[in-house]
């Protein structure tokens, strides 16, 4: 088994162990609209150092003539997810999308609720968990994501997104987006950047909701991978999901990610405090030729959203060493949660 | 080793094994500036079913209202590149390429000139390619584009670009693009469309050129992989190229390609006759639910360009059984070669 795999196991393992062990619940943040100021791009920020330095950093970069300008076709801006664009906690989008198949599963072929890993996930069996590792993990990601087309798979994360709420905040997941991150991405896009995600969530789940709550397309979204291939269902092709791996986006996989799909470094990177999963997205960015701003997000507001800290430190240490813009939530966000595109959109 | 690893090796064997083996030369094709006719978006095709084909179907998929009205977040076109935008003899120019990427490694390090494979590439010594097989020519690809950064293997393409002829047509190899699918490319960009490259070359080097000579993004090119690393250069990160394929792009590897990049079935397909790598990716977007059109480029003009053929007949074939709209480039095409882009921008 190579690094990166390795890698991931142990973050899904940490993730769905946690899974019973009831994480401390922030409050249910309170939804409030944004009230756009005048000329102002970013209303639901307050004035600081992060505003400032992104305003700045976007003015310079679009100023024709000046030393920072960089072509549109270089402004190339690359966004986590989880915990950047939108709520992490308790635990990950996905991880509750994960269970939902699980119930499905078993509903379908109930002699899983005797077979393991499905009957500890079923019943929120942390120490199994934590005793079988990361192996009983990706069998639970690899059997909830496989199997069948991509068509189907789509339909299924839809179906999931489309009536699932998150359990704190008494809202569908459509709408725990941060509300401030959904004004800095329509500014960059405005500013003639393009918008990508770059995730350790798969790809194919987040193509599910990317271009409703994000406006980004599909084909600018980078996550972690399942093995795929062609095949004949009658006289139609179909693309097959199968049970392994391919790629981790998480790390160090996030620069090769970035790689494959863009061939630039991005100008504009923003991360989040929580493993330390968006320094190496963020030290690519600043190794461009040119001029380039990483933002990092930190969780410091257990009032309107959820606070956590990384053990370590890695990630707020490198900010401080490679010169990485902080964010933290409490003193940099006006608001967090907006109406959400998907209550707009009613 | 995998199917696709085993088709990709035993195709490049047969390219490679042919370095030496003189393919009869056609001759020079005549250069002439299309003169855009009125409101002709496509001057450089005769009339015929195919360039009626064409514009009724992007008519049909633009006109709002329309019971075949394709929204543009959906109109996506996939091109294959070699054979189909571009010439690919009596060479591709991807192999043109390693060979002279093998002749620079050998003058830094002479001790290849008495090492197999580069010996027999070095003397086009097709005899030794007939009996080492698919190994050797997978060492020879790996040696030549592993091994360095992503930056520099950017400049080592670019620079061959740059320099590098095609040795029949006695033009540069960013001149040897077919007019009439530059005029399709643009369009269909003008109605919409997302042009994509989906080529069986690698995705880094049709990356050196396509936004130069086609106005497609680096981040719309689909190709075949090298496996890549993140790596720390002292303090920069930089993107490492290993010696090992990690993605094939032909065949049915195409639809995984697209799906993986594009996350929808394309619109819109182009490819061509030579030894039926098209013919997965034509059926993938056949099975799209809406309207879609395959466009098969057959080769049969020696005398502009070079005329071949499958033994199978397997495109043209496929092009009858699924209805495919076939271009035969001598009664299809006015003009073959127009004077470029990049003499354009001279």
């Amino acid at each position: 088994m190579n690094e990166g795999r390795r890698v991931i196991q142990h973050a899904l393992s940490i993730v769905l162990i946690s899974i019973a062990l009831g994480l401390s619940a922030a409050q249910p943040a309170v939804s409030q609209r944004a009230q756009p100021g005048q000329g102002d791009p970013l209303p639901s920020w307050n004035d600081g150092e992060a505003k400032r330095g992104i305003i700045d950093f976007v003015t310079r970069v679009t100023r024709e003539g000046g030393p920072d300008f960089t072509p549109v076709a270089d402004r190339i801006a690359t966004f986590d997810n989880d915990g950047t664009l939108w709520v992490e906690k308790p635990l990950p989008v996905e991880v509750y999308f994960t269970l939902a198949r699980v119930r499905e599963l078993a509903a379908k072929d109930p002699s899983l609720k005797e077979r393991q890993p499905f009957k500890a996930a079923l019943e929120g069996d942390a120490a199994y968990f934590h005793e079988a590792g990361a192996k009983a993990v990706l069998e639970l990601i690899l059997a909830t994501h496989s199997g069948m087309t991509q068509e189907q798979f789509a339909a299924e994360a839809r179906q999931f997104m489309e009536k699932a709420r998150h359990p704190k905040l008494n809202r569908p997941f459509t709408e725990i987006t941060y509300q401030p991150m959904i004004e800095l991405l329509a500014y960059l896009r405005r500013n003639g950047f393009q918008t990508w995600l770059c995730s350790g969530g798969t790809i194919d789940f987040m193509r599910a909701f990317a271009p409703q709550i994000y406006s980004v397309p599909v084909e600018q979204i980078i996550g972690s991978e399942l093995k795929l291939e062609s095949r004949m269902e009658g006289d139609r092709l179909v693309i097959w999901r199968l049970p392994e791996i391919d790629a981790i986006n998480d790390k160090m996989g996030k620069p090769v990610g970035i790689d494959r799909r863009i061939g630039k470094r991005p100008v504009f990177v923003a991360g989040n405090v929580l493993s330390g999963g968006d320094i190496a997205m963020m030290r690519y960015s600043k190794g461009r030729a040119g001029p380039s701003f990483q933002l990092l997000i930190n969780h410091d507001d257990a009032a309107r959203e959820f606070a956590y800290a990384e053990k370590d430190n890695a990630s707020l240490k490198a900010a401080k060493k490679y010169g990485f813009t902080v964010a933290n939530i409490k003193s940099d966000w006006k608001t967090v949660f907006g109406a959400g595109q998907a209550a707009a959109a009613k």
